[in-house]
């Protein structure tokens, strides 16, 4: 199945592909060649357990996928401007899994191009120019969206936050403003928002639009408290703008209880945009923004066509109706919910297990597992997470770690995860949690209670930083050493094999 | 094969698809259910000619395309996090059809996603920001690439142009500012570029990049006189930007002598950046940014990780291997000379017979017949054009109009377009162009000499104004005739099936 050794593969790569672009373990990177279902297979035919792969939504190279593909390929693939009854029946069936008020589609071909042209529609319908967004959020690779996007124009420097953006706290009850002991946070972070709004407003700055990932995932698996959304919609409607929910990571089932994750705040919250990707088309490259008549009306009126190349071509809207069957005939959605509920309830009783995990936090089969050093400071265990991602991809796991201190242990695995597979990943990581606090002698789990905890917030940033300088001369150490001793490899592996994973 | 009747189809597009997308000719649009190379067939089996969708490069729905992708479909579909052979044997393959220097690759999805790449690139190698672009020019649907295509903002009034633009006169010696009888045009079109370049650093920009379609597609199929892409170049490095050549219309083996269209302009000319998309995958979402070592290497120096979901996934990848696998095997790059050249002498001979042809241009399966209502003044024949695109639908045939007067008739088929369709095409347009001239009793051919036309180009923005608002009244006028007397409906048909064909 080989056309060229791993090393040569490797060597081509670094000689052919853009350096930005990052492979998962670059000291030891896993060349794949066959998957399915959940599990990926490299080329020596060992098998890997995916956690992290959402993308393969319904199971990797699933046939039902391959056979909608292929009879529609045979037939016809071409664009949009001629009739076609695919676009019509995938757009009507992609409806009717949203709120009624969201009923015009357009396709597009990524997450990417779907959050561009929401961001485009918010500011043709509003008129205003300017947009807020979460702290730590990602929407997408395209310039305006790394405008946009905390996590990452905040490694260029403090002066890469443009002045039409605005950046509001992410709705974290476990590490951010407003916990768990609050007495509505939901309430707090969107009088944030309101906050922003008015501030802005005062200089003169106008609300296009407020971004949000229905839940963060790149963030670190964050979900907004219930009611969070409804009142900042509220806030940002008053202010002349919409609400844009990101559903490219969460989207098409996966949160179990709900067929997209916007839906987990109430059924009385409807956002006026909502962007797709990823999952969509499991694999193959598509995507959607659906918004109201109202709003699309707005963006017509400019006169402007808009024209996507691929966007919508009957073959992507044939893997797409395959990808809504599978989810349904499979009971995906329902999966989701029981064996996400399994997986939660194993990693709460490492919770109690580990001082470690600090947190557990999830909806289906979308759950993060935040470790800390410190249960009272909540410091982040950034390098303990690292090496557990490591010591998994040894066992032939794929996890991975996110969110701005990458410590959060982030499961989105394919929809077809099994109770077994759940049994069998939470396993690995109670023996490897264990050896862990073994080696670091951590102390025993600190039982200050929690709801004095978030005063701490300010001095715990300081921490933090603290913590990311140690981080960085050990590694650096590290790196020393191993070009001393051989045996010392490990440790600049743990520090360096930091695995980004949107 | 049909889900919804034609008029169901229409109904629920829209219901449920953005207004913005536009349908061709949207009066009486077509539906196609089916396609095998250069040929489309309707609900009713009925046969087009397709002269229009050069995404469908290779032919439509070609076997080998297919088997590829159900190949690698039925394996394995990921992102490239994971190393694969299928990644590192397109780049290398893809690098070979390049000058040598254009070694780095980074695959995304659309031209779109291409063409925003490139300027990320551009911006992030060169530390400066504006971007100096083509009048007339269109590089994609997403913000950042509305910004830099006066094909769209002009469509926003005078405001819509970002003060970090500069828009060089589109190099059309036929209709632009320096014309055939010009003794430098290419020099004379890259000095504009120069004192653009002067004046906007004079104002304290700085230039980033030069884009330029390496021949202008929506622009109106305007082939840049050889020289002029070595001069600009020149002109923008010495400033510290970099040359981005667009070739997602025209790239791969199109223009016939050469695999891509910015070699026309001369083996000594190397841009900086080529961005592709179209034809890449025959329709496959998919496309592809290539640079040098030292670009990519100061866009890695940023230290952001630059990850695309999509794109150069393995199907992806095979994908594109089987294009370029079918462009060789079936000589498909002699095929746009061959029959190209053949149906070039057809168009030229049309131009003699013709006063309303005013030029013909062109190079291998991407020409341009420019109509005229007046051969002196070069009067936009746009009323015309979209008449003659109208009544070849009636003949089966697929062709469009475009470039800023909506007048040049726009040839740019599938590649395995024969010699029988160009002879059939062209005798077709034939007839047309008689009665037409017949119809509205155009004068004789005038035998003004061409070398003194350059002159009048001020006066003539005039007329085209003019002219444009001349068409409008018609427009309006048939559209209430036709409430009246059926009979009229024709007239407005023809003013009002603009169809833009990017």
């Amino acid at each position: 199945m080989e056309v060229y050794s791993k090393a040569e593969t490797l060597a081509l790569r670094q000689k052919h592909i853009g350096p930005s672009c990052k492979v998962f373990f670059a000291k030891d990177p896993i060349k794949i060649v066959q998957a399915r279902g959940q599990y990926m297979f490299d080329e020596n035919g060992e098998k890997y357990l995916d956690c992290i792969n959402n993308v393969a939504h319904v199971g990797h190279s699933h046939p039902d996928v391959v056979k909608a593909a292929v009879k529609q390929m045979e037939l016809l693939n071409t664009n949009s401007r001629f009739l076609h009854d695919n676009l019509v029946q995938y757009a009507k069936r992609l409806t009717t899994t949203l709120p009624e008020k969201l009923s015009v589609c357009y396709f597009v071909n990524s997450g990417s191009e779907a959050n561009d042209l929401a961001l485009r529609l918010a500011r043709q319908y509003s008129g205003h120019y300017d947009v807020i967004t979460l702290d730590h959020a990602y929407h997408g690779h395209v310039t305006s969206l790394i405008d946009i996007s905390p996590y990452k124009f905040n490694q260029l420097g403090k002066e890469a936050k443009k002045e039409f953006v605005h950046v509001a706290p992410s709705p974290d009850i476990y590490r951010g403003k407003y916990r768990e002991d609050h007495e509505d946070p939901a309430g707090a972070y969107a009088d944030d928002v309101r906050n922003i709004i008015e501030k802005a407003q005062k200089n003169g700055h106008k609300i296009a639009a407020f971004i949000a990932e229905s839940m963060q995932s790149c963030g670190g698996q964050i979900i907004p408290p219930a009611g969070y959304f409804q009142k900042v919609a509220q806030f940002v409607h008053k202010a002349g703008g919409v609400f844009i929910a990101d559903e490219v990571q969460v989207g098409f089932g996966r949160v179990g209880k709900n067929f997209w994750a916007f839906q987990l705040q109430g059924e009385d919250f409807v956002p006026d945009i909502v962007t797709m990707g990823k999952p969509i088309g499991n694999g193959h490259p598509m995507s959607c923004v659906v918004t109201t008549r109202e709003i699309a009306e707005a963006f017509g009126a400019s006169g402007l066509e808009y024209f996507n190349t691929f966007g919508g071509n009957p073959v992507s809207c044939a893997i797409g109706l395959a990808v809504l069957d599978i989810i349904e005939k499979e009971d995906l959605q329902g999966n989701a919910t029981r064996v996400g509920n399994y997986l939660f309830g194993l990693l709460k009783e490492q919770q109690k297990k580990h001082s470690l995990v600090g947190d557990v936090r999830g909806a289906g089969l979308f759950i993060g597992v935040d470790l800390v050093k410190d249960q009272i400071r909540r410091t982040p265990a950034t390098a303990e997470a690292q090496h557990i991602i490591y010591k998994l991809k040894e066992r032939k796991i794929l996890l991975s770690a996110d969110g701005p201190y990458r410590n959060v242990l982030k499961f989105k695995p394919p929809m077809c995860f099994s109770m077994e597979d759940a049994k069998f990943v939470v396993e690995q990581i109670d023996e490897l949690l264990t050896d862990l606090e073994k080696a670091t002698q951590i102390r025993a789990k600190n039982s200050l209670p929690t709801n004095t905890q978030s005063k701490r917030k300010v001095s715990l940033e300081k921490v933090n930083l603290l913590f990311f300088n140690i981080i960085t001369v050990i590694h650096v150490q590290s790196l020393i050493l191993e070009q001393i001793f051989p045996v010392c490899v490990t440790f600049s592996y743990i520090f360096s094999s930091v695995i980004p994973t949107h």
